[in-house]
């Protein structure tokens, strides 16, 4: 028997590549393979991501997608649970993108929990910001709709306006973020804890991992937050945040479920303060999410060295060094393209390989200590 | 252990819908839950099928195709194994389709079978074009490239020129395909025998039955034709036909594999004259395919039931008895939405329940008895 998440409809806002798998490409299969019904609408239409320094393709107008939002909205075809949005290739696009999210939020205020907004704020990684300026304040304009936000760490330091530097900071990014958007649940997806320049109280983890921090907010206002360290795979992969979002749809709704009270019908399910970080329906569902990636990637390495050690059959044509270069960046690149199809088991079975950690009152901003 | 079938890359080139299960909406989650790799190739970008009389969104110009394509040439992206193409929304964008998968056929012409090309001619059905006029030509001149097409008896009449009467005239617009085309598979993928105003020698199977009829070519140009009869559902699904063509492709590539002979190395998987028409792959595939098809429509009509047995909460408007004629079509559109996400089990391991029929030979035109 498969193993299901509860019936969960999503509406997947981001973009669409013909080739690979990232956003709505990698978002919607991942969810649907975890039982949830997917409506997908793509904010961009690409032959492939630009990992590959090159592409094709079209981006949506932000009335574009406005319309088909609108055609879903004249045949009664808006009785979504979730709202995943991603990528959106403008300001105007993220703030279409905002309105479909307010518009559900708002449909379902007579019903509290009964519609759920994950919103992945992309805007930039590692220092480097690759949208246009004019993207930053429509986020800022939108995440207070959103119930669950998923930054990287130079998004979290751009919505909070905080520099992480260390645990501390770290926390405060956090802290202000559920009080600047009034956003219940926050996740940070890849921190490099042993590069803050000044450590906490906490040891750090071992220099090849990753980790994970997430809260959701307590009644006065103040954050609760865990942590996961995950050990990191010597490769980059195109598309693991919009695998991470895709598993914590499927994952959070059945932990929410699983929880047996009336969580479901809370709104934003917010945990009661009773309920501590590391057993937050966040917490949990950031465990299995995290130990299906792991699988998959480690999978994903395995058939990349497998097709890497395959030889290439001499060029009919001579190749410059240039070329020669291109073509095997090329190759790299589609060789490190997530293994997704045969290897659902591990995305709706996962072996559970982490652990979620507290957070050391020391490493609090002295305020919250 | 899933129940995948053997690797196989496929570009699926067709429509996307935000909501609903058709084109490539249907076919990607299809493929992809019986373990194909898939690249879609969205040829239109609407809210939802047409079934419902209304939607929005926009349509990919011939040029966007072709350009989505070129990006995956530029970047060696283009490694298919088989490339399934079904609705293009104009006749430039049908010749976009064909330029593709001619190009794809001619990248593997050094290697037969290494890439197969299964085209779902979309036209129109029952006695009814919905396409531009214009469109028809487009396809007679790319269906010749094709390794298998999968017309409807509509468009198998449009294709031969043959008016399908009687199971004489249906053998002969199947071999007319073979000959104008020389295309070396073809399925009609739902006739009804009882409503042909002439019968054959054969019974028709009884009132509420369709069939599907497929025939692979003979080294002299002659068919090899079979039939399966399968119980109608009572009900109308959209996104059937694109069901059948996904399924297809992956039970047809299992089938050429399982032969154990170097089929899949024979250029479009053409079995030898000594194979029998109920042995071809084509038929065991068939089987197969409409199993599946079967069990997921079963389930999909108790969910339809239980879905309007439910009562709908009235209106805060007023309706006129045309707008609530039109809010009653909608809900009943809506809950006749194929239920893929939840059934894989039965696309992945079809508990066969049909059985593959030899065509009699009085029922073969007479130069071909």
């Amino acid at each position: 028997m498969d193993q299901l998440v509860p019936e969960t409809r999503v509406l997947a806002v981001a973009s669409h590549v013909v080739y690979g798998h990232v956003g709505n490409t990698m978002a919607t299969f991942v969810m649907q393979s975890l039982g949830c019904e997917v409506a997908a609408l793509n904010t961009v239409h690409f032959s492939n991501h630009s990992g590959y320094r090159q592409l094709k393709g079209t981006r949506a107008t932000a009335q574009e997608i406005s319309d088909l939002y609108q055609g879903l909205c004249q045949s009664n075809l808006t009785d979504f649970d979730v709202m995943l949005s991603g990528y959106a290739p403008s300001a105007a696009a993220v703030e279409s993108v905002g309105a479909i999210g307010i518009d559900l939020q708002q449909k379902a205020e007579s019903k509290p929990g009964s519609f759920f907004w994950v919103l992945d704020p992309v805007m930039g990684d590692q220092g480097r910001l690759y949208v246009n300026d004019d993207v930053i304040p429509a986020y800022k304009k939108i995440v207070p709709f959103a119930d669950l936000i998923l930054p990287n760490q130079f998004e979290a330091e751009v919505l909070s306006g905080i520099q992480i530097t260390s645990l501390a900071t770290l926390a405060e990014a956090i802290t202000a973020i559920h009080r600047i958007y009034s956003v219940p649940h926050v996740i940070i997806t890849s921190m490099q804890l042993n590069k803050l320049s000044q450590s906490g109280s906490t040891p750090p983890p071992p220099e090849n991992f990753l980790t994970v921090i997430g809260s959701t907010i307590k009644s006065n206002g103040s954050p609760r937050i865990f942590r996961v360290d995950v050990p990191a795979l010597d490769c980059f992969f195109s598309g693991t945040g919009d695998m991470f979002a895709a598993l914590m749809v499927g994952r959070l709704s059945e932990a929410v479920s699983d929880t047996g009270s009336d969580l479901r019908a809370t709104k934003s399910w917010v945990s009661p303060d009773s309920v501590a970080a590391v057993d937050l329906p966040l917490a949990k569902a950031t465990i299995k999410v995290l130990s299906s990636m792991h699988s998959v990637l480690e999978r994903t390495l395995e058939s990349r060295d497998a097709e890497l050690a395959i030889e290439v059959p001499a060029s009919s044509e001579q190749l410059s060094e240039e070329e020669a270069a291109k073509r095997d960046y090329l190759r790299r690149t589609k060789a490190a393209e997530v293994r997704l199809v045969r290897n659902t088991s591990v995305l709706r079975d996962p072996k559970i390989q982490f652990e979620v950690q507290d957070w050391r009152k020391e490493d609090l901003p002295k305020h919250l200590q």
